[in-house]
């Protein structure tokens, strides 16, 4: 993507010093700039930066006075900062939803609908009985099965597989890899030691503004749905299983998982590599932290937790901080039942 | 998918109560079902949805007696729960199995062939010299390398991944994204800091009735097979590196991870998030708790462990519950040390 | 693919004894040697084999003299071990590189160049502006966005996804549903509870003779690059996070994951399940044990350490094992203050 000085200059409503028939085609650091980039300086620390930086502009204060020459173009502004975060935004909102049309080969099954500004790339799939919203983004080689609700502005990057009967709201994102509905893990002990698969024939609904990460999976629930609510966010390579909710705008981080009909409330934040039991409910505002294993519900809303198994999150740490003086501890014990041992018997 | 009551009545044995022409398109609970649901009463706990459920039909005891005015349709059996189960597997496996046929465009090399009631989606891809046996399906996206073998019946979700060479049986499914027969992880460190791949020539072999989860890996041996034996279940995002051998009915939950040459024995459960190093060996029926890792063989039938290292399960346990009191013991150590310092010298 | 021991013995510089025109199609250990396989004796230990070995054909030293009749063909040369592990790179490499041409359909983009020996399976694709080198491998169903260059002899497994303005190197390997270059996880709390995207507008850089195993996830950069420096190897599964920069030799196993900002040196090795967290640092040739959960920069070279949180490796181990103490640890303690108590007061 290339857009002039002078373009971006009236996007953020400044000014430019030097020439607006610059191309632009990225965002840049400036002490990382090179040429065809933009470039903002807000906090003077970074002012050397601008004698010296390849970036083709600058975006700086309208008020700021260069203490040496200046060979890169400025674009004046009241607020750097504020702009730059402005131009990012477009540029990655443009960037988001540049692609429309449809390529071919691509696949559309019977009695499947789209909006306008549909994008099908290349080798995309779409089963029969689907509702795809407008401005709906879909990569080449993603699968979208049969009875698929996919609400407005919702992007699904290249290889996403979407399983049949799932429901999508508005303004999510599904990146790479990422797979919703596949079988919940469900299998009956046999007497002969061999297991029967329980059939899974429920859905995963999920809510708007959702951000699902590359390679996260999410399986359908045995019966009912899994539920991921409005604003919610996962990272990559999580696991989500059959049956679970997760409320409104909870976060978590890459390669945690939550297992069968587990209820996490909302604004819930949950750091990398935890494991969350089965069949459990977690209070609104929860916070555990990385690498925990959660073995029972937590009832107050606000509880910060840790370790495996996890508990109070302060005394974790103390408990941790022991745990590495442990030998001396143990030396201790042995001096003391020496001392004991040596005391007269009076 | 939709059927009509009556048609459900017929396949399950039981008597209408109502309406046969309903369509039933869902299966649910009592207390979630809606229109075009067909939901069961079993535990008369529930019986008080029966007069409010929204379900367009629901399966009964026929000696049940209702204490309201029921305006849903009834399904009269000798056993609700059995005959509801039994709906919910052959559901299920109308579901699975319903997609026949080839679309177009997919991708079939020289000298393969197929059973018959074959599906093949779009954009899958099958390559040169393999069997592949009857009523597979083969999803959306797929692909199969050359040389492959794949037994009846076998379920190959969108976007599963199977590499050259592997030998897979007969009663399996592979959720989406799951990788068959990637190179093992192999290198020979060299002189200079690099390392050297050692190549990776062996393959994957998978018996009859295993299930694979969504984006789970399973990589080839270096020479000789990874082997996968009958009714081994995995759960999702799973690691199971070369040669490997997993014994008969074991089943292990999300994202454990299982290193190199390692033999896991027959009818074990490991629970999610577990490692396991390699070159060891674990015995029949052993059970493993979830987060574990575990550093050595167990060789003994029937062993639970736990913790990471891994230690047996009680004794973890009891581990665990002193560890949350640690700084509580430091502190009585330290009272202790001082009334010893406080005895008068004899 | 099949040779004939002719060849093979031509391709080693050795002798055959026996006949020089039986096919070969596999590379195997003596005591699993099959029809078709050809396999070595070099270790003393395993000559008994050699007698009763399905093999078609046996490497052994070309001054070996059989103690018994040998039904198999030989292959005489200076250096069995050598030669066998001669012949499985050959094999590797052309069994690696054998693919070429176009399968159709493929997709490519406008004004996008790939190098001579290129192989495009069926249903791989790539965008526009793209630079591919000589001797790239994309296999079916890969995605390449657009703006991306790869070098050279670099192999890209079935449904491998690459995101536009990635840069690859030379001689690499992506493993089959490998995911390059999606956003980076990063999201600035709203008063209103909400999380606000924030922008992700970097890319990923890639160096040579880097190896990046199945269903592995590499964030972009939020501005910048994520970059992994030549001869990289990770594991499968693994989660690079935005703007960690990982250095030249580094091995990483399976399930790992590296929060954003991170910076490994070079010639690290880090075991599998291990977590660290942003924004730290680890020197050159730091060691990390598995499931270790890594909480703060290693400022010394060649450290190793364990644990989570993680501390020194040897260290870690007396603590450890003095945790499986802790029961009895407290037995004493109480037997200790029970003492004391008693003591006559003086």
């Amino acid at each position: 993507m290339e857009f002039t000085t002078g373009q971006i200059a009236h996007l953020i409503g400044g000014e430019v010093k030097g020439s607006d028939s610059l191309k632009i085609s990225k965002l840049a650091k400036i002490q990382e700039g090179q040429e065809g980039c933009i470039s903002f300086l807000s906090n003077l620390k970074y002012e050397p930066y601008l004698y010296t930086t390849q970036a083709s502009a600058v975006i700086v204060d309208k008020k700021f006075v260069p203490k040496s020459e200046v060979k890169t173009t400025l674009i004046l502004v009241d607020d750097p900062y504020t702009s730059f975060t402005t131009l990012l935004e477009e540029y990655h909102k443009f960037i988001s939803f540049m692609k429309t049309g449809v390529e071919t080969p691509s696949y559309i099954g019977q009695n499947s609908s789209t909006g306008e500004n549909i994008y099908r790339g290349a080798f995309s799939y779409i089963g029969t009985n689907c509702r795809i919203g407008k401005n709906v983004k879909i990569y080449p080689q993603a699968y979208i099965g049969d009875n698929v609700t996919i609400g407005d502005n919702t992007i699904i990057f290249p290889g996403v597989k979407i399983y049949s009967d799932s429901k999508i709201g508005s303004y999510c994102t599904f990146h790479s890899g990422s797979v919703i509905g596949s079988d919940g893990f469900g299998f009956a002990p046999q007497p002969d030691g061999t297991y029967k698969t329980i059939p899974q024939v429920g859905n995963v609904i999920i809510g708007n503004h959702v951000d699902i990460g590359a390679n996260t999976v999410i399986d359908c629930a045995t019966m009912g749905s899994t539920v991921i609510h409005d604003g919610v966010k996962l990272d990559n390579l999580i696991q989500i299983a059959h049956n679970v909710e997760i409320g409104k705008n909870t976060v978590i981080a890459a390669q945690s998982g939550i297992s069968g009909s587990t209820k996490i409330g909302e604004n819930c934040v949950i750091a990398g590599q935890v494991g969350i039991v089965g069949h459990i409910t977690l209070a609104n505002k929860t916070s555990i932290g990385a690498q925990s294993g959660v073995g029972k519900s937590v009832t107050t809303e606000g509880t910060a937790i840790h370790g495996s198994p996890a508990f109070e999150y302060k005394k974790f740490l103390k408990s941790s901080s022991v745990f590495r003086k442990l030998p001396d501890l143990q030396k201790r014990i042995e001096e003391l039942e020496e001392k004991i041992i040596n005391l007269p018997t009076l």
